[in-house]
């Protein structure tokens, strides 16, 4: 029968091969599956019990700050979507069309959403009419459709899903203040849920989402030094309602066109997670956002009592709120142990006979892979304890990372050679021009990643072509 | 500005015209809106919400029953749809058909799921392997989409969200267990969450699903003495797997197909909640699955104290674990009683000057508009036993409307009779023959809604044919 036990699995090492590494990781913690349409994945249990996580969090804090969620239909008639210029012009190559109902024809070509700013726009035509109407701060959780050329797990899929919310406003400060609250949500999230630390910042007018007015930004380092967006926020002006005929009844009896923000988190978000925190033993993840926290692992559970007692230790586990498996597989231990290290659990209990007997058990953290016996009596805050010191190691081990490959240069040269040698991110001065961008694209491979709101003063003149600058952009290799 | 305030709306008479009621409740309680797109709808904040809620109910049982849920691509390559030939010709003439992507045609057109069985058997068909991999026992949370001719809120959109499980068992008997293991998590939910009392049973050969070998139903009575089927949960034998090849390494080292089960609800459920409960002041919802539960309505909110210990009173309800919210708004108390009245809230409490003189609050039932004065001393109690009731009452009501409406029949004219005069069901003895099926369909205009679980004995003859009958069946007009 040993050869149909299953093999804990090898994966590439990740200092040699990082984009093997991480579809190693993606497969064989099975967190996806390929389905027979390239670029559509099947999420499996793990990946989607993270989704889910990060759902119920980031859900029940945009309830609290008073949205409200949604659903609307999966399909845009190609007349709704041409009614914003920008925003068809950025969309429209990557729509996959439905031509056919049945056996017809029809008669206008239905678009599944890219995104759907549109249909918020159709529906809130509808339901705004008077200065009572305001705020509408609405959400919805769906999938979208974007039919891009290449595809890779979690990264860039043709069908994800997300999060979009869509807000109106009477006034533009209000507005404004929306896009930056929903990005600060972000930012909070990323760092005290995902332990991934991040640089708030503003896109500029190149790198902005179709139809915006302003994209705000949350850029995260990943493990091999490359940019990934953890989450964006859209500040549109009036422009969306005036294309799409939306105004009300103010105080003042006359007619005003609202404001409008949008703000998204994607699934990209687990692929965020295997790349910041992820080693050569597979996936490693954050506490809160862990499907599994605690694995407990009977060890000689053949003996008599031993697995009636790892089970009562799982269940007093749970008990006090931890999310914990046992392991009573036939599968020898050390079997288990890489198998549950490759699925990211962040800790590990040990129970054996001697354990018993001495009242104590043995936790491993998947971070360290540190060992420690620990007394049952007071087990509960041991466990508790050591979540958050994982979580804080994460972070700290993440914000390393991006503190010492974010590298100040004062010309293109020099971002030229940074990258050559480390790569990472470049921070320099900027004019402001988009011909700097793309001459920085030219020559150092970069493109711009934000303009920190956290800004340094590196000089006063532009890196790229001398002239004055006041500016400081973050620039990088993106995901 | 007394033009500017909204008024609660008029609906037509359900005992008039149950269609347009229906439909004015469906808008006019802000449950949807129309969209561009023929058949397809916005669920509006309301309406979402009663979903989550039967969402996270639902969701807790799955999974309390050891199922995993996993996410599915949303298209399925028109060859991968084809494999199981009663399926494809159930669903293809339903389908929407996605043929191009960007700017180019596919070269194999996609089918948006109308269903995800075909997309579960090819994961499957990746991951069961061997004995140690099954039971899986997967759900999936997501939208569908079929291109019906006709539409109406809730219960025929072209899409819907829905919940799919799809499992695979080592055995037909563990299959067919599971099978009924969520037919009944159905039959309770429907009956202990929803206030709605339905009849389990199995559908006819000509009633089941498409590629099922059985299919099982939970029906129920509307308010309008029609049918709506409220769950449905397939056995599929191993058709599918072998369709597909799926197969497993047993314990004996042979090679076999496993057995496959799927079961369902959709947002129909909210449907059945409309016509099931609602009446001339608009929608009426069962207090486990309403958004709000309680509303708290200020009297006289501009004398000094009254809002401030009307929220008070509403933090307190809040605190002990009920849904509340308090309308501050500067209607008056009358527009805001009928308001949500129309929005199906359960219980109003009307909190005044005078109350709060007496240390008491006033609680009026959404299901019979009863007042009753209640000392603010064990509040909780007394809306908690309050809320329970109301859930005991819908549900009596709508089972006495089942009851008496439900009629034994002995023979084909004395169902046509019983239709004309009264509608309804009505249970015959059946000799099991399609040809009885379609005849009761011709002459009485009813199709068989299933064969119950909780047989009677009715004779010995169908009522049709009059030849030897042993199953008695349950007929009537469905939605």
């Amino acid at each position: 029968m040993a050869n149909e036990k299953k093999q804990v699995e090898q994966i590439t090492d990740m200092d040699e091969d990082f984009g093997r590494w991480y579809t190693d990781v993606c497969t064989k913690a099975e967190l996806i599956d390929y389905s027979s349409v390239k670029g559509m994945f099947v999420l499996r249990p793990l990946g989607y019990a993270i989704w889910e996580n990060i759902q119920k969090i980031l859900d029940e804090e945009f309830k609290r700050l008073g949205h409200e969620n949604v659903y609307m239909p999966m399909l845009i008639p190609e007349s709704l979507l041409q009614k914003e210029k920008d925003h068809v012009e950025g969309f429209a190559p990557e729509c996959a069309w439905v031509t056919m109902g049945g056996d017809e024809e029809l008669e206008e070509r239905l678009c599944i959403r890219p995104t759907s700013e549109t249909l918020f726009c159709e529906h809130y035509q509808h339901v705004i009419q008077s200065h009572r109407d305001l705020p509408k701060l609405y959400n919805q959780w769906c999938s979208v459709l974007r039919w891009e050329k290449t595809s890779r797990p979690f990264l860039r899929h043709r069908e994800f899903l997300w999060q979009e919310g869509h807000t109106m406003h009477a006034t533009a400060e209000e507005a404004r203040e929306e896009t930056l609250r929903m990005l600060n949500v972000y930012a909070d999230f990323l760092e005290n849920s995902l332990a991934i630390p991040v640089i708030k910042g503003r896109k500029t007018d190149k790198e902005k989402f179709n139809g915006a007015e302003e994209t705000y930004t949350v850029e995260c380092m990943m493990y091999d030094k490359k940019a990934l967006q953890g989450g964006t926020s859209h500040y549109f002006g009036d422009g969306f309602a005036k294309a799409y005929d939306i105004a009300y009844t103010g105080k003042d009896n006359q007619l005003h066109n609202p404001f409008q923000t949008s703000w998204g988190v994607s699934t990209r978000l687990i692929g965020g997670i295997i790349m910041t925190h992820g080693d050569n033993r597979g996936l490693n993840l954050p506490p809160r956002i862990a499907p599994v926290q605690v694995i407990v692992i009977p060890v000689a559970q053949h003996k008599p009592g031993v697995l009636e007692a790892a089970r009562e230790l799982t269940d007093r586990l749970r008990n006090a709120g931890f999310r914990v498996r046992i392991d009573e597989s036939d599968h020898a231990p050390g079997w288990k142990f890489a198998e549950h290290e490759m699925k990211g659990v962040p800790v590990r209990v040990e129970y054996g006979p001697k354990d018993i007997e001495q009242n104590q058990c043995v936790l491993v953290r998947r971070d360290t892979g540190e060992k420690t016996a620990v007394p049952l009596d007071g087990l509960e805050e041991a466990v508790s304890r050591l979540l958050d010191d994982i979580h804080e190691n994460l972070y700290r081990r993440a914000k390393a990372n991006l503190d010492e490959n974010t590298c100040p240069c004062t010309d293109l040269e020099q971002v030229r050679e940074q990258m050559e040698k480390q790569g990472g991110f470049a921070k320099t001065m900027w004019c402001g021009d988009e011909a700097c961008e793309l001459k920085m694209k030219e020559v150092a491979g970069v493109t711009s990643r934000c303009i920190p709101f956290e800004q340094e003063h590196l000089g006063d003149t532009c890196a790229v072509c001398g002239r004055p600058a006041s500016t400081m952009v973050i620039w990088g290799v993106s995901y």
